[in-house]
């Protein structure tokens, strides 16, 4: 029995690619995961969420452990509704669908979407998961380079201009991440926000905003694409996701979307509702102090972030830049003539990790001199320690040419 | 705008269906749920998940809570693989995948296997979240009958010589749950399960193994099909969950199949992990005493569904007809002339609710005459007021023709 034999003839495509998960790093016990993506482990409200479950199981007793039937479980809609309207975002109940963090929203969202005829838009570099997703239903992309702020929509309108004069397809859909972007750190200008969404209406295309890092804003909010139009965008598909301020662990993330795309989401989400999960957070939520929890959140978050980049500008060479992020958990960095995916396998043997730029990348190519580092997960001491030795691998390489 | 010019074309056909969910009925409060398969509340391990919780976080403290990390998440398989070995199957850490429920498990197989050009062989009756699943993916079909003794492998024999004689397409797959099916409460007899997968060698076809009442048997256990040939029959994809002996908000199920099918799973399975829920589950399984747990689990549906059957003896017409079930959560009655869908709304007026057999055929027309009564969830009091109330509908129903 050959079992490839059996295989549906429309995964086959995706499976030319490479396998997922290629860009995880393996991380020796002891290194220092520059690499992670992780929220900052006292940031994790261990204790909080512990209290939460007793006391949703004392009070619920049996309910969350069923298919349905938590009150908990089902408020947390209404409490994800108030979140969105602290970000000026009017979302009704039947314009949100809780979903398993952002990858399944994303998957979901491209299952919706995108066919093999699909031309899919794209920032160039972003998020290694997506690209990942993308590649399962189509192979037809067009990239838009980014820049310190953001999204070139210069560029972008440009290409769609160009693409109109010689007849050739359009793309449906914008994925981007237009604030503190992965793994760029940027975040979208106001201007180039109003642009993209008027180049949607003209060029009739819908945009996956994905807003994982919004709320992690060192010293100011920025109102995402969703908003812009009365609150409530129906050209955006908002995906938005607790993994960044609460924990990944829990999987709670969301769409917020029109209706009629909610209702197409839901019908392909066959992992069901998650009740057990999603009353335990919808209890947390309930009782915890979002203000103090989001004001020392981003406290954290500046500081370790301000740390990596007074490191960085000690520790690397004239060579290395780097942009400035205004909040999100990555650090961007240009090593010009160091191909990032070999050295990865030096720098974990002396014990510090980071993701090879060339995850990020259609192209891979465009991505060998480019690396992102995490300031999120890692203590002070150990981001000091990280960088140190990452310089001077860096620094080795750079004299070395 | 309209969202459904943006629709991929690959789910067009799919949303040419009924919406799924049609199937559950809106069961007003105090109405007695002989439609719902959930576990028995009394048997819903509350206190001891709130427990697991807390020590889990107590030894783990954030582990849980991130992407990955957690000891006693990663520790889940291999409780798994052991309460496979209970059942005979020697199943390979590579060879399984953990899914959110069998209903992802099914899902992902589907989308694994199944395109528009596939046909399909499912029992008639099935599962009806597993024929909304399938008609996702595929418009071609081959149902097979079920009686007293589950698969009616005679029958599926003569279809698949039919079918090759006349050089019809061939089922590339088998959908079937032989141990106390979903809706029938039947199992499949041991020589037919040797049959069926004799034909599925002599023909080619994988045989998926819904397996999600095996271990809630009254008096014996049945071999699952993939244990027949050595432990581990690579041409079974077997189905194994949680959610009916432990509980099914959780959302812990898991397919077993040969390391390719795995490999295809996990690259279209984007929901990722869920480490707090897996890592609270697996701290669950590690301290539960599995043999008290299923002993006192099994004696309670066992007295349950004697009670149900008694009240059924004692308050439907003779014209009624039923499967006496050996294990699992439901009893199929044949009830000759009556809609049973129209019958619905009256009965939950009468405060008495089931599932309509119709949603279990893919013509539904040959349900019309057939409801899912459930044992499971109701206390004895209510079995037997809920029995009596439709009784008197039915007896009224059959007496007005």
């Amino acid at each position: 029995m050959n079992p490839e034999s059996f295989f549906s003839k429309d995964i086959k495509p995706a499976l030319q690619n490479d396998p997922p998960g290629g860009w995880m790093p393996v991380i020796p016990e002891g290194c220092i995961r520059l690499s992670s993506g992780y929220p900052d482990p006292g940031l994790v409200p261990v204790e909080e969420l512990k209290n939460s479950v007793v006391k949703l199981l004392e009070e619920e007793k049996d309910l969350p452990l069923h298919y349905i039937g938590s009150k908990k479980a089902d408020g947390l809609k209404g409490i994800l509704q108030n979140l969105m309207k602290e970000r000026h975002m009017n979302i009704k109940s039947d314009e949100l669908l809780i979903t398993s963090g952002a990858c399944q929203a994303i998957d979901l969202i491209a299952r919706v979407l995108i066919d093999d005829e699909t031309v899919v838009a794209v920032e160039s570099p972003t998020y290694m998961e997506a690209l990942e997703i993308f590649q399962n239903y189509t192979s037809r992309f067009m990239t838009i380079e980014i820049d310190e702020n953001g999204l070139r929509t210069d560029r972008l309108e440009k290409e769609l201009k160009e693409r109109r004069e010689k007849g050739e397809k359009l793309p449906k859909v914008l994925y981007t991440i237009p604030t503190f972007q992965n793994p760029t750190g940027t975040t979208m200008r106001e201007e180039r926000r109003e642009h993209v969404m008027k180049l949607a209406r003209d060029y009739d295309f819908l945009v996956i905003e994905d807003d994982a890092y919004g709320e992690v804003y060192f010293n100011q909010d920025t109102r995402p694409l969703k908003s812009l139009k009365r609150g409530n965008d129906p050209r955006v598909l908002y995906i938005g996701s607790l993994s960044k301020v609460v924990a990944p662990g829990l999987r709670i993330g969301w769409v917020a979307a029109d209706k009629e795309f909610i209702e197409a989401l839901s019908w392909f989400k066959k992992d069901l509702d998650h009740p057990f999960s999603q009353a335990s957070v919808s209890q947390f939520l309930y009782e915890v102090d979002w203000e103090e929890h989001y004001t020392t959140l981003r406290k954290v978050y500046r500081e370790k972030c301000s740390l990596l980049l007074s490191e960085l500008e000690n520790q690397m060479p004239e060579s290395v830049s780097w942009y400035v992020p205004q909040g999100g958990y990555f650090v961007w960095l240009k090593v010009p003539g160091v191909d990032t995916s070999k050295l990865l396998e030096k720098a974990v043997e002396e014990g510090v990790s980071y993701v090879p730029g060339k995850y990020f990348f259609l192209d891979q190519e465009e991505g060998l001199a480019y690396l992102r580092l995490s300031f999120s997960y890692e203590n002070g001491r150990e981001i000091s320690e990280g960088v140190k030795r990452l310089g001077r691998l860096i620094m080795a390489q750079v004299a070395g040419r």
